[in-house]
């Protein structure tokens, strides 16, 4: 049996092993919507030619029914189980990458993650946004560049990190302040923003759950390396989704998530000014809309 | 951008578009189990293979997410939303076909199907299996046999089928009599079985969920050719999985579950004889075990 299928439907128009992705994508109806019936029959594909490639078994096919039954059924308004899944096994990261190709010395994307809330309030440039008091306090600055090193002005840049034990404000709503490490800040002419938060920690992803238990088999484990959230939108550039991760970090290599990436490594540097003890120096560098077809 | 990922991992480490496989499967630890490692690393191929050769957006990746989740969340103990989904992606009948190869000559399996129910009662040979007065009588005979045309004694032949309304007894335990058109027969010396039935009725899988809104999606429906179910043992044999279909049913070509094959299509004989309307004739031919590795 070779592990390649054919591409037309057997004689009899019976489903056969050899030939199942085209019996299964001859059935679509006429008046599909051609997108839907493109993205079905490659998901067809694929699917059967994994099953077939690796000869999975009765025992592994049931193994994996239940799996996705109990990703679905932990699933709540507050705990997206599928999108772990999809982060730890980097399809979030791929799928993130083929939508956002940027020329070369663009700021490049990364996962967007679950804990952004829409309309944090505007600060002030400079401000703090700690608000619980834990933590060693950072000051992070720089500028919003487009690709020939001109500032941006009017740049809206929405920033978020977890608190010093790892946890963002949606988490703990009962512990944690509403918007505590979270700020928005509009860039002025010379396209500068600095505010003051703090240096973010590592912390695992949510792993007492079936990812976390795919993770354990897989010899992995569930950590993000320190980051803080970015997401930058100004008028007539691509929006920005990214993270700066803290360099040193110990899981920089590993992220479980597979969201670092090299220029997106950021220096935190010991300064001890005031009740600052780091600085963190980044320029973000906004590309023009792709052109469409 | 070639739609083919390169096998080995980035310089850096670091996650790339065109090192998501290598850089995902590399993450794995060293004392995984071996079949477990080779099959995920299989799966993150294809999911990654499928996402780039599609180009799949953003949006479609957060309508699969949800889409999941949908799924998970409709199952209980009584409805499993993920088989039907595998069943009507032809899923489910690949990894039957993968794991029933049979020599030319003896009976093909086909979908088990969720309506199974294990220790129903021993019949008599000829017994009546339906139990509600409902439906089109049916004479139900044939031998078992073993590939040299050997009858096979000790046989143990499990049916079900739906009733006249195109229900299992499971779906209506509440209108259905227990064990309503269920039987369990075993053979003797020459190998031969009958009993009476109903001639089955073609039904729809359970549509009114994420499943059923892909079919209509993708012009398909949601209905099975009428089938009555065999599960046939015995002792020296592989055990066969399979049904027999209502030759000359309206849905024989587009069995929504993708069931059929041609071979287990079945002559039902108009007879009026006595009460019973219809004979179906159909002979079982058992393989042997195949050879372990």
């Amino acid at each position: 049996m070779s592990e390649q299928a054919s591409a037309s439907t057997s004689p009899s128009g019976f489903f056969t092993e050899e030939n199942s992705v085209a019996t299964v994508n001859a059935r679509m109806g006429r008046d599909v919507d051609p997108r839907l019936a493109e993205v079905m029959a490659c998901l067809v594909k694929h699917l059967h030619n994994f099953a077939r490639e690796i000869n999975l078994t009765q025992d592994e096919w049931d193994f994996g029914i239940d799996f996705l039954t109990r990703t679905g059924q932990i699933c709540t308004q507050e705990r997206q189980e599928f999108i772990l899944l999809s982060d730890t096994l980097g399809l979030s990261m791929l799928v993130d990458a083929i939508n956002n190709r940027r020329p070369s010395g663009a700021t490049e994307n990364t996962v967007f993650g679950p804990f952004h809330v829409e309309g944090c309030p505007v600060r002030q440039m400079g401000d703090q946004i700690c608000l619980d008091g834990k933590g060693e306090s950072c000051l992070f600055i720089g500028r919003v560049l487009d690709l020939d090193g001109n500032p941006v002005a009017g740049a809206k840049i929405d920033v978020w990190s977890d608190n010093a034990e790892g946890y963002y404000d949606v988490q703990q709503p009962d512990i944690q302040p509403k918007w505590n490490n979270r700020g928005v800040f509009v860039t002025g002419a010379d396209g500068r923003y600095s505010f003051v938060g703090i240096k973010p920690v590592s912390y695992p992803i949510p792993d007492d759950g079936p990812v976390g238990k795919m993770l354990n088999s897989l010899g992995r484990h569930p950590y993000r390396p320190a980051h803080m959230h970015y997401m930058v939108r100004a008028e007539g550039f691509q929006k920005l989704v990214t993270h700066t991760f803290v360099g040193g970090d110990p899981y920089l290599n590993s992220d479980t998530v597979f969201g670092v990436k090299k220029t997106l490594v950021a220096p935190f540097t010991r300064v001890e000014s005031g009740n600052t003890l780091w600085r963190s120096d980044y320029d973000f560098v906004l590309a023009r809309p792709r052109q469409t077809r």
